[in-house]
């Protein structure tokens, strides 16, 4: 008997593949899993992002609040970004996908080795 | 102090996520789960894919050693694809993929009806 892949599924993953998606989130979130960071750090950290797509990235990440933003009453004003609880969740996520891609890259090398 | 998140790490997930990128891949993989299947069976399966689209597809697929391809001898001839014991490592990600997602629609939406 063949069983189907519930639909629902399908979609579950496509919303998560969504959130993750586009060229900085990844790195932002990978940034922030270690400390909350200014804006200012954060564009140093992540090389060759403009504040324009750091920016934008950022509010996609609080949209999905996933990220939180604090204005602090420096000299000159500052803004700090720090994961939210349920960012943290991503931890995990992110971690299976880092595994997997180390092994990808040993499997597909290791072929292209053997030939 | 702060540790940095290896840069190596980030490129392994940003390998397994173009691994899976792209309209229909993980609907492919999820379809190809439960079963081997012909050609014209998953382009009946999968909702709105054309057959240039989903040939292209999975001949990425193919190139990562995830699908295996078979020349079936039936009159007329017909291709079919199976996942490879490797393509059966990507389940479990897909598997947390989808638990995230769930989670996330959850979180997103509880939210919103909240306000």
């Amino acid at each position: 008997m063949k069983i189907k892949c519930p639909k629902s599924n399908l979609a579950a993953v496509q919303d998560t593949m969504d959130v993750l998606k586009g060229r900085w989130k990844i790195a932002i979130i990978a940034a922030l899993c270690y400390d909350k960071m200014r804006f200012s750090d954060l564009q140093k950290e992540i090389e060759g992002v403009s504040a324009k797509m750091l920016s934008s990235e950022l509010k996609d990440l609080e949209i999905n609040q996933l990220v939180k933003r604090t204005v602090l009453s420096t000299q000159p004003i500052s803004v700090e970004y720090e994961l939210t609880e349920y960012g943290w969740t991503l931890k995990k996520i992110i971690e299976h996908l880092a595994e997997w891609g180390i092994r990808h890259r040993k499997q597909i090398t290791g072929k292209v080795l053997e030939y």
